[in-house]
């Protein structure tokens, strides 16, 4: 039996890690669960899976959790707490075998450095954690002999396809990008397009954060940061390519030119139920991919100029420090406002390469200047926008 | 240092084998050599490899191989052989770290027996030997702790897919199958076809044999039963399935329905290589896959109807015992009178199939029994062709 905490129990893959678990009952107990500030969703979860700590991360919130939590009349003792403390109380937690942390944005980076130093191993649903401070996350972990697993069903496909190799072998690493819902659109097209396109996802079904960063493409530029600290490989050893049916998740070319791929339907529960049983995989009754139905796999190279937002992150990769903390708290910044309809599409990249270009970056940074590095972008982005408004 | 004989050293993977050997003259020394009658490519691979043994199958070519290679003045000691004593004098010798067999059909099986008792790996490229014998061979290794390491482009990417993962865990291997020169044609059309045309195979350059086995089928229907022997899986396991552009070279779906591939450009090198090399992965100067060429991978299933070489390979795996020494020898015959133009395409599997409904099969047999029944199907399809004729 696997003891496993969520963070961002409410969200696409925290609900979808509830349904895995729900599935494999006599291999996993749930202890911790957090959301942001869906209290009613929360309630069913802690009536089906009787946790033990329970946080809402909106502090505005808290009392109505509360309340209604004291109404279930419970037979056992739960812990409610709020804010960031409350997260790291659950991550800190030593009942934990695992911490899925699925939480939006980087506020995954502290409650994910708690669990480590607590030797936990963590499953990594929230990339913003290893882009913002991927050097640092690793070698913690390397420090605390901690497994860092994959939940992102590219970096699962090459978790997958290293499992047995050498990852000195790695001749490159092949990241499949299905090209978002502006694939193949001219770039003054893509420049009228509204948050209601952005949304249109043709493969996945996803959080709104992650759906604008597909169609910006910004979510493989963030993969490709991740999968550099994450498998310990120099950027030249990265590649994107556009696969727009998304069924091979990632592949990996060894010294040798073969290459390994792992192919599934488009469907998050097979990368979490991998990360929870891993390294042992467990049997689902999710149809098998079916070749008949997905009989045609096509392969496109990326649009840089179409989709700046790829380019500019292997660009910060290519320079590491507080450059990638930058590109990651300007980017979530601006999908912000562009979820608030306050902003075009083209001003991410453009706001990003602009901030990126006046930042004066350290390397090797310590947690406190990748926050203090993540605050800058926020104001300097917010700054900006508020002189387009 | 690995020392490597040779069974078949002109043939097509032969040739490439001693490529790959040349390509890491660091990592391989060629010990022993063979061929069927081809003297003089010998002779040149006896200059570059100065192997210690050579070995010509055929008897009559023994006087001419002899007295070529006296001309040659070595400054070594050669010891020259023919014949399946030859063939098993090179499987016998202790100095090998792994023999190679990559015979065309059954003779094959013999010299493979010896290598195993003797503790050598084997690379196995002679998929006879596993069809007739599978259940024989590989409780022979698995006695003596023999590894028995695929060289086929389909077993191998099971095999790369399998490292590191455990063979319980697997829902099924999907073999794929470029489907052939005559794939999608109808049955009259295919039923005209002439050696010639069934010797244009679209995507790999192979020997005879196997290019005719591949216009009928037969060699997926016989990787099918080589797979159940070698991965000891349930027939239900095991699907084929049609990718004309032998990207993908072969799959495994976990019991989790994760898919594992193995692609690459079709050429041998790259399976002799790794089974010469493996564990270890080596470097290789080929060119890695381009997904831009390569840029449209597509699926169908196999065509029965137009196939029935396929049916009948399943269906003797289902009944095993001689039954599937009756199927290779009977196809190994009347492959060899197709490619003499004395039957015609379907002659093939309706004789097969004839021989299959006329046999009495013997379960779990021994090698006599083995050789037997082979002989017994030889003596039948012989039979029956000189009443065609």
């Amino acid at each position: 039996m696997k003891i496993i905490s969520i963070l961002g129990s409410t969200g696409s893959i925290g609900t979808q890690t509830l349904d895995v678990i729900r599935n494999h009952k006599d291999k996993f107990e749930v202890f911790g669960l957090s959301a942001n500030s869906s209290v009613d969703i929360l309630i069913n979860q802690i009536i089906e899976f009787n946790p033990k700590i329970v946080c809402i991360y909106d502090e505005a919130k808290y009392s109505d959790l509360k309340s209604k939590v004291d109404k279930l009349d419970l037979d056992y003792n739960i812990e409610l707490c709020y804010g960031i403390d409350g997260l790291n109380t659950i991550a800190d937690a030593k009942q934990n075998d695992i911490l899925l942390t699925s939480v939006v944005g980087m506020i995954g980076l502290i409650p994910t450095l708690t669990a480590i130093k607590r030797g936990t191993t963590i499953a990594l649903a929230n990339k913003e954690t290893l882009v913002t401070a991927g050097k640092l996350v690793m070698d913690e972990a390397k420090k605390h002999n901690v497994a860092i697993i994959p939940v992102d069903s590219e970096h699962s496909a090459i978790f997958q396809c290293l499992v047995g190799e050498n990852t000195s072998d790695i001749n490159k690493i092949i990241l499949t990008a299905s090209g978002g819902p502006f694939r193949g659109l001219d770039k003054e097209t893509i420049s009228q397009m509204t948050k209601s396109n952005a949304l249109k996802h043709p493969n996945w079904s996803m959080g709104q954060k992650i759906t604008i960063d597909s169609a910006t493409l910004m979510n493989k530029g963030l993969e490709v940061i991740e999968a550099k600290w994450l498998f310990d490989l120099d950027i030249k050893k990265i590649e994107v390519l556009v696969h727009p049916q998304s069924i091979i998740h990632s592949m990996v070319e060894f010294k040798d030119k073969s290459i390994k791929a792992q192919l599934g339907t488009p469907n998050m529960k097979g990368p979490i139920q991998y990360a929870l049983g891993y390294p042992q995989r467990l049997d689902s009754q999710e149809d098998g991919l079916d070749f008949i139905k997905y009989n045609n796999l096509t392969f496109e190279k990326p649009d840089y100029q179409c989709f700046p937002c790829l380019k500019l992150a292997f660009d910060a990769l290519e320079k590491e420090g507080t450059y990638l903390s930058v590109l990651n708290a300007a980017n979530e910044e601006l999908v912000y406002e562009f979820l608030n309809d306050k902003i075009k599409f083209y001003d991410i990249s453009n706001i990003i390469s602009e901030a990126l270009s006046s930042h004066d970056s350290i390397n090797n940074p310590d947690l406190n200047q990748i926050l203090e590095a993540d605050k800058w972008a926020r104001r300097y982005v917010n700054n900006k926008i508020s002189k387009l408004i």
